[in-house]
């Protein structure tokens, strides 16, 4: 079988950023994706959608890169390897939506090569609830285990452990969310090939817009008062906490000069800070309390 | 004459602290601090003050801290030095205010030493409009180039040239407001003697009210839009980008598992963000314009 090449996971990338957008427009069925294509000086470019003042999404992204160039000094240094050129592509996705109740959901599916050879498969899908609602948690990490089962009995609960370790905001001792799947420089090994590999992070992919559609389902219409709305820009306010202070995708990307506005659509519409703020109701104390790792959600 | 001691040092912060304390809640008129005391289970405590909610300050900290213990690894490795006790203390002030006319102030000042026997001071001044007012831009350098003049004439041209550089969001190629000043390990080199250095510092804290007078007078009570608020949040959305990405006071309080509702007082009550956001007005486009290094503001 003839190995998976970077022209072809780009071309499936490329689809299902415009299969996600589809069914994300339809999804909200008011806004719709703005494209802003662009290019990299040193190689490559992407297609970044945006979303916003939808019906159910308030801000939302779903992004498309594919670049190359000359090898960060970073990942060269941290593999200890001389020079090489880099190849990178993958899709990354951050909803936030208008109503509290609905969750926040981010989704990312990437490939990396290097023309030494070495290559990697990388991802994972987490959802970031304002309120945790237990049948909803389970059923988004029943989604998970589901796709990783079909290819490893292994992989839900090593990816699951990893997203917990990962998505965790350690100034906060707390979690981002109720996790998910989050996973790194899948290569070949334990008997599993590229395509192998490959397959996962399609299935992964294609998890997404089912995943989502299930933890939006009968809240997106839910009311919400003016105290639910401050609580969702707390639990924002500590989104950005996390995306700008632990997440080595938003370092990486600001440090090698990535597309600043493509990196930062994960920042969301509105936030806020209140120094100390304590829960002020019994379900955004059981939220916080919830905010923790190892966590059998499934159980 | 006898050395400054790290208790006289501490003491006048402290006071420095009530004073500035005390002078707020005469400008604000409306709201009043509220003290939380605390203790670093390494060594030290500190002072927590904050407001929020006022007629002129929508939120706003002035923190002061004298914390010790051994020394983090950080610095010890960056000093290329053995194990030592070390001891810090200082003042930090960051205040957002309710109208989008008023500028966002900070002020740090601080005062390290080590068992070993070094130590040094740092500190700072530095002003985010929302909107750049030439006169008050210049009125605001004029306040702190007077305190450098008095001590040396170097230290206002080398301390504004450091602010530009330090007060930079790289990212986005923009300073974070039109600077001011910034030094640190400020020792015994250049004919200055410990207690030269520490009056330097003393004054630096004493200019910080003078200089925020002036920087509101006139603009407490102009009448705002609420287009003006919504770029004052997306202002707002950038310091809160400088202090959690590129602010290294606030990574390294965080790193050595530091107070973090008192490193966190910086952040702006409300901030939002918008994809790809163009200034709205000439207003909201001239600040852009002028949020660059090296401009002479005095001139």
């Amino acid at each position: 079988m003839a190995e998976i090449t970077k022209e072809e996971i780009t071309k499936w990338f490329q689809g299902l950023q415009d299969s996600i957008c589809n069914s994300l427009e339809k999804l909200d069925g008011k806004s719709t994706f703005k494209e802003d294509q662009w290019d990299r000086p040193e190689g490559g470019g992407g297609r970044s959608r945006v979303i916003k003042g939808g019906d159910l999404i308030e801000k939302g992204g779903v992004n498309f890169s594919a670049v190359s160039g000359p090898t960060p000094e970073k990942i060269l240094n941290a593999l200890n390897l001389p020079e090489a050129n880099f190849f990178a592509t993958g899709v990354s996705i951050v909803l936030h939506p208008q109503n509290p109740w609905v969750p926040i959901i981010h989704m990312n599916v990437r490939y990396f090569e290097m023309s030494n050879g070495i290559w990697w498969f990388g991802g994972g899908i987490d959802l970031t609830p304002h309120y945790v609602i237990k049948e909803k948690a389970q059923n988004f990490h029943q989604y998970l285990k589901d796709t990783c089962d079909k290819h490893d009995s292994e992989f839900y609960p090593r990816f699951k452990e990893w997203a917990d370790d990962y998505f965790f905001v350690k100034h906060r001792n707390e979690t981002r969310g109720i996790g998910g799947i989050f996973f790194d420089r899948l290569t070949v090994k334990d008997g599993k090939s590229k395509a192998d590999h490959w397959q996962f992070v399609k299935d992964v992919g294609e998890t997404f817009i089912p995943a989502y559609t299930d933890a939006i389902e009968g809240l997106r219409d839910k009311n919400w008062s003016d105290a639910d709305k401050n609580w969702q820009k707390i639990r924002r306010g500590r989104y950005v906490e996390f995306n700008l202070v632990h997440d080595k995708g938003t370092k990486f990307g600001l440090d090698t000069n990535g597309r600043t506005e493509s990196i930062l659509m994960s920042m969301p519409p509105e936030a806020n800070w209140e120094y100390d703020y304590q829960p002020k109701s019994n379900l955004e104390l059981e939220t916080q309390e919830q905010l923790k790792k190892g966590i059998n959600w499934i159980a």
